[in-house]
């Protein structure tokens, strides 16, 4: 019991958090013949009444992680997995309203889709990943207001045209050249906070809400004519927020995934933008918020560490 | 110059092969306002008679990886990339009849998949990464016969049915109750070879055989009704073998993605099939090979390291 | 040029940074025959009157990534790497102090550890890469104020005994029995943020500091009898204040990592705190932040995104 | 059951091979207050009388991966951990003389290391893990004979000088400029099979040996000047089979991680070997075998699948 006894005078608990990570449920459903899959990982985090747990080892006021996987598995059974963002809502309000010490519940969720397989035999229970993007959901309730956020990742675009890139500038370190046809390539991830607050308010279609996001993303991506990145995530913002009433606030991390064109001349050819050096490291990370006029920007800035 | 002219008497040269690994090439072609893509990570490894550069450093006999780098790319230029195999048949047969030195040569390449993104606006030339299951093509020339091993990883599957797995050997180890129904689930990683060996002959329809194998193997893995891993690895093997006559041979690496039942009666809930925790590690990993008979078997058994 | 163009009257832009990501620049330098290594992994991120570039298009206040990604270079050469700390106060202080439009500049610093190999040759210049811990450096600046964040990740602690957990709290979905003597397993990820701020006071010891904070961290880890991973955690951030005056704050991001003893009974067999199954997902996630009294947290909540 | 009755007459099954992969075992030993640790990652590969479950299903010769697995972990507690390569012999052994459909098992092990926190604390059961390389093993019985292959994986190192590259084949794809000083790095994936066979001869001492390899292995590294990362990788080898007479065979897989030296011209300054760029991918791939004269190779050639 070495030294936990010491007196720790000048050091204060600031902020803090705990709970199960990356809780894999798969729920499956039955319609007959026909059976319906969700697949998500679920990561719980609660905050609340916590310095004794800290500062005493005392864990009388601790829900141990071990029972918020409990919850997650148990939950999965007796609400089912509506959507990510629901299933989120059930967990967090009952963290919350279950539990004195337990003053903010934060559900996070990874969804991974999947489509079916035709085939020729029987039933309807046969599944393929699609292995597109990740869906994502973030839920945050402290017994009053609620926050809801959700997003994507590894969503892998590229126009092949259409994109320049010139009249920046110019300092004793620049050697770019400027382009004026480039290719335009990155993974979008990108975080959207909807303006549902309030138990007594209808909650949004989440599922409808998310296709519809990612529709507009996709297109405004393909229908830009980009002179930079930056202005090329403005207007896949801008889109969401002016077509979908249900969302205040989108926010973008779009690594710019260098395509370089291959000088061939040293081996007498013409590359017409035809030929290109597709780059790992190092990559332009641009990143923004686009919000609606008035509301308040809440999605922290850094949605990855580098 | 340390030791390197100590006499090495007992040691002997064996197998050795070298090359530019993982060369991202990206080739666009134009058809007026229609942009096609092609995205690939093409890897060299050239043999033949190279003992000078290991033994007294000579480098008399070698083509540097950096020139089997251009010649990649300058190969995207001159011959274009039809298919993964036509382009790897393109650059084993240079490598091998321009150096003298140069006995044999295998290309290896990774294919990304892409669609387009649906949209309003002018021209086609947006894409999104379909992220599925990435392609695999492995040609290898020895300047008389060919040899083409074509492929996939990463094709996460699964049914939620018609899957059993009991009647097995019991040891003092044994603790498994049996299944009489559970999830079946697999990422499938398979090579398939061609029997096309011979410039003479005509080359099978690369692009067509491989919609076609794909698509055996998932109504292979969604019309069985299996009694267990081996026996639907060995129902989708047989189904390439006798759909697709210009494939002579396959080898499939599956680890069994185990989905656990969670026990929920601690809850007083009952969990009719319904709630599955997707376990990471340990898995059962499963892997044969199914060849037409009279055939060789030539794939190498492992096609993991584990 | 699609829709560029439409008034995108209720749409405003939010916080917005960009740079080049994942520089990864290493540097030589020679002391005779003894050659010393530094080995960064460097990212660029810059924020200031960037509307135009989202909102128009127009690049006339741009410094282009690339240009940052010189930069990076450039400085190596022009004033070292003495440490990560004090090559991200160049840069940063660099990107803000020459061009008007970049008001706040921030850089992340991975760093990579090398020892060198004992060899009998000549010369001193052969390393192997020690592969414990990465070293992380975030140097902010906006002008007139320095905000420094150093940190590790990935540096992985056990300890075989001296770890209980009991007395939490139960509810229906609980059913972990209290544990008296478990293996407590983690991969420490920390951010410490210095009291330093301003260039009119001296700068810390950047490398003694950061081995004097691993050091106390590793020994707070050891001599603690842990009663939970919250309890630990906090004696490791309570040490690190304690003894670096230079120190204000402590953020540690904790997983759990099980190690579940297994049940041998089945085959005869007692396991007496022997044989455990290190588990991979899902994980106790636990986060807190520890500081001085009456200074600030500044050190965001969330270090991964699950 | 759709189609498993089809008679499946032109189809053959090949090699196969099936068991648990990925058991990670860890086992904690105490000599008074003293604890010592392996940590071990266990895949077993099981081949014999298989076609039955192949091609009918019938499980009758099936020991199922979940007893291989829970066999890991009982003879971790019977027979201890005394080495990666002793546990994987107790393992092939148990599952070919008790099963007789079992002829074939292969254990594979990846081993991490972990050395002790030094602290003031009582007791000694605090460990922080190595993080360097990760130690490889992989024994093979067939009744009679015994294949012990050990290696490692991950192991970076670097010279920062002593190395040229100059003198090679040109042709017209050539573009590389002759380097006479530039750095050499890799990251080294090594196997080496010992002559030890029989059970009636004395077993090597497996850590004592792996020791010595690695240390000879980093020493040529480090000693040899080099023309070609080929003769760096044959004087590897040369120095493991010249020094260690238990060993009659190693395999090199090498990646020439290309540090790019910095064109710094364009900003008046030189770069006088000082400042490069760590390059991801493409990668030069060097791969060979070493073999004590006279001895038969068997190491497969392919150690990595790119």
């Amino acid at each position: 019991m070495a030294d936990n006894s010491r007196p720790a005078r000048p050091v204060v608990l600031g902020q803090n958090q705990y709970g199960k990570a990356e809780n894999r449920v798969v729920r499956i459903t039955r319609d007959g013949d026909t059976h319906h899959i969700k697949d998500l990982n679920v990561s719980v985090a609660l905050s609340g009444d916590m310095d004794e747990v800290h500062t005493s080892g005392s864990n009388a006021s601790v829900l141990p992680t071990d029972t918020t996987k409990n919850t997650v598995f148990a939950f999965a059974k007796e609400h089912g997995i509506d959507s990510a963002e629901q299933f989120g809502i059930h967990l967090a309000r009952h963290f919350v309203t279950s539990q004195p010490a337990i003053h903010r519940a934060r559900i996070r969720v990874e969804e991974y889709a999947w489509e079916r397989i035709e085939h020729a035999g029987r039933g309807a229970h046969s599944f393929v990943r699609t292995g597109q993007e990740t869906r994502l959901a973030q839920i945050t309730y402290d017994g009053s207001s609620w926050e809801v956020v959700s997003g994507l990742k590894d969503l892998t675009v590229l126009n092949s045209t259409d994109s320049e890139f010139w009249g920046y500038v110019k300092d004793k370190y620049t050697t770019l050249p400027e382009a004026h046809d480039r290719i335009l390539a990155t993974d979008v991830s990108a975080r959207w906070r909807f303006d549902w607050t309030d138990d007594a308010e209808k909650t949004p279609d989440w599922d409808e809400s998310y296709e519809q996001v990612k529709k507009h993303m996709l297109q405004a991506f393909a229908e830009t004519y980009s002179l930079s990145l930056q202005q090329t995530l403005y207007q896949m913002g801008t889109r969401i927020i002016e077509h979908r009433a249900e969302i205040d606030e989108v926010r973008f991390s779009l690594p710019n995934k260098h395509h370089f064109l291959v000088d061939l001349e040293p081996f007498g050819l013409k590359n017409d933008n035809e030929v290109y050096l597709a780059a790992d490291r190092p990559y332009g990370l641009i990143e923004a918020t686009v919000l609606r006029e008035g509301r308040e920007a809440r999605i922290p800035a850094d949605l990855t560490n580098l």
